[in-house]
């Protein structure tokens, strides 16, 4: 018999309905269904919305999890994150890429927007897991014209082996950044990318420093220098975004690239925190939100990133109607599937089944005036009580299998990065 | 016997130690305690802090979590907060305070500074709860000339009141703010503070229009017209100060006035955010943080307030270097024992038994290369799991007793609020 799953009584939308779960889709959303279920949930005192999806995200930097504080960012990169990266190893990136698919079902996301070493061992972790995720296979050349053909061969070998991934893990092309990538090499991704129908996944104007060096050294901005090669499109999902002057604003509206805002991140290595949220949206530019790697923020929780996003938005703005609590929920699920392509982030019939079951029976959402401001401004991700991925219940409430055989792995292997 | 709790096995300061707790105090810190106590608790995979204090906040408005989003600040403080604050009541107040209370002890406060009404209704409340706090009788007179002995009668009146009140609940006068109070009501009220040794907790500077209209009436800033009358003294406790020029900020020194930043709330309602945080600290004013009450930040979290300050911090100087999380844990643990003149906040032998246990058994903790990073930038308050003030074991393990019948009795009175 097909896997089915019956939420009973739950809360959506203010209304309380069940919700029949076929194989991988949301079957049938109805206010009462009579049906078998291989698997019933009860969902009283609980609100259903979809999985968060965590559109940048460096997923094994759980391992760097508080290596380097409060330090300038340069000593940091250089004395504490690069040579931390030279000791890992591909057993280190398929237990922290367990540890970030952890933390992520504890925060209610269910897909995941990646880049990062390792790939077959980040993708058989994501897969072991359950989570729905990019991977892309990440060029990053440095301008040393020697590495070419072997990234060319590397990535031309990823993309076959991809064939014989779970299907709910994507192959994608990384482009680090135009600071880091040769033009050859962002050229060939793109058009790599482009032939195989394939998503690209490149940072674009995190600092400002990024910017003036762009402009010395193409007359350009990473976004119009990037434009002149060719390489954004409606397939590019570009991180960050955070130096984007009215031109570079326009170019991404027209190409229908994929902005990814990161709060937590550029604060904490003080980026900049002006993301032009008002300006990005009134372009009709698809505006998401993700956490970065954790060496830089700290943890995964996009519960977390919605509150400091909307902070800042009306903090800097001056304006207390900033960034209202839709658009807010928008953009780390519907964006997220539109940005990916991918039938997530919904809550309908025919909707592939990410959910996350929140338990509103707490303090935090005590009164229940409105769930979103609780679940956003009083809560924290201690809310989230079971999550479904592709029709798989993945954590129930609060338990995921093999938690503890990961954080003992952990445990044992980051010793040997300090 | 007397009260007595031995802590066994804990982390204090990255080492293993045992905590025996006599009466109300920290009699003694030990790696090894072999002695008998009314209750053990081991302390295996824990760490302890000091209990946090959370210097400013309205308690009871808990009741109006969620209930104006999104608005301009005119139009919350019109046409919700003011309307809904004329249908309170004290049985509001004392389950509203009693929900504060519960939501303080789930997020590690054990001590809070406080300003609302329904005084003795939230004392009650807080007396039943075991936190300790600081309860002061509000002026508030709108410059309203026949109001004035009617407040000094009452405030006379509760001060008497207060000597029948449980001793960890002290009494102080609110003064609400240089706009909303007269100057004959702000002098009588700091006199009758100096002449019975009380605390003065006061609105100073949280937006850039009460400044103008300050300096637009009497020529001066809200701090120097403040100083001019004679209210700033070392008793005081001063909210907010968002919006303080250099000559404040040195009268706020030379005063020995106490601070309290309010980061979340600032930001929501679009005050500001650029709290000169190192200027204060260079001037040595005591620095403390808070969270406003749940109308403006929607929650009473202190571990989130400590992440919000920092990153704000970081952001606005463009400096990740920026508030460091040492002097960060100081300022909602140790300057808050400091601002309120108790012997809190610090974990040494001698000092109040007011004490939060963390529980770093999970993935935010993993790895725990830095507790305070962990705890500040990856955990959320859900670890924390025992919290004991004043000698008492408040919360064991997340359980507060009497949880579900505040949750049902604020669910029974906030209706009567919309």
């Amino acid at each position: 018999m097909e896997n089915s799953i019956l939420i009973k009584n739950i809360t959506l939308d203010d209304k309380v309905t069940d919700i029949l779960i076929k194989g991988d889709t949301i079957e049938k959303i109805s206010e009462r269904i009579d049906l078998v279920a291989n698997k019933v949930i009860e969902g009283k005192n609980k609100t259903l919305i979809p999985g968060f999806v965590n559109m940048h995200t460096h997923a094994a930097m759980t391992l760097m999890r508080g290596i380097g504080e409060d330090m300038l960012l340069m000593d940091w990169l250089y004395k504490k994150i690069w040579p931390t990266e030279k000791k890992l190893n591909d057993e280190m990136v398929y237990w922290g890429t367990k540890l970030a698919c952890l933390e992520m079902l504890k925060t209610g996301t269910t897909c995941f927007n990646d880049q990062y070493w390792s790939l077959s061992h980040a993708v058989k972790a994501a897969s072991e897991m359950g989570l729905r995720s990019v991977q892309p296979f990440v060029i990053l050349d440095l301008f040393d014209k020697e590495r070419w053909n072997k990234i060319k061969e590397d990535c031309q070998k990823a993309y076959e082996e991809s064939a014989g991934w779970n299907k709910i893990n994507r192959f994608a092309i990384g482009l680090h950044s135009p600071y880091s990538v040769s033009e050859e090499m962002l050229v060939w991704g793109a058009e790599f990318a482009k032939a195989n129908g394939l998503l690209v996944h490149i940072h674009i104007s995190e600092t400002k420093g990024e910017n003036e060096d762009s402009i010395a050294k193409h007359g350009l901005t990473p976004t119009k220098y990037l434009d002149k090669l060719g390489v954004l499109g409606a397939n590019t999902i570009a991180a960050h975004c955070l130096w984007i002057d009215d031109e570079d604003m326009e170019i991404l509206a027209k190409r229908d690239v994929k902005v990814v805002h990161n709060i937590n991140s550029n604060l904490k290595i003080a980026s900049g925190y002006k993301f032009r949220y008002n300006e990005f949206r009134d372009a009709g530019v698809t505006v998401t939100l993700g956490t970065d790697g954790c060496a830089s923020s700290n943890n995964l929780d996009m519960i977390e990133t919605m509150k400091t996003t909307a902070l800042l938005q009306k903090g800097w703005r001056g304006d207390p109607t900033a960034m209202p609590l839709d658009e807010l929920m928008n953009l780390t699920t519907r964006n997220g599937g539109i940005a990916l392509g991918l039938n997530t982030g919904v809550i309908k019939e025919g909707a592939l089944a990410d959910l996350t079951i929140i338990d509103t029976d707490s303090y935090a959402f005590t009164p229940n005036i409105s769930f979103y401001a609780n679940l956003i401004y009083s809560a924290n991700s201690s809310c989230v009580d079971t999550v479904i991925c592709n029709g798989k219940v993945l954590m129930e409430k609060r338990f995921v299998q093999g938690e503890h055989e990961i954080l003992d792995n952990v445990n044992r292997l980051y010793k040997k990065l300090l």
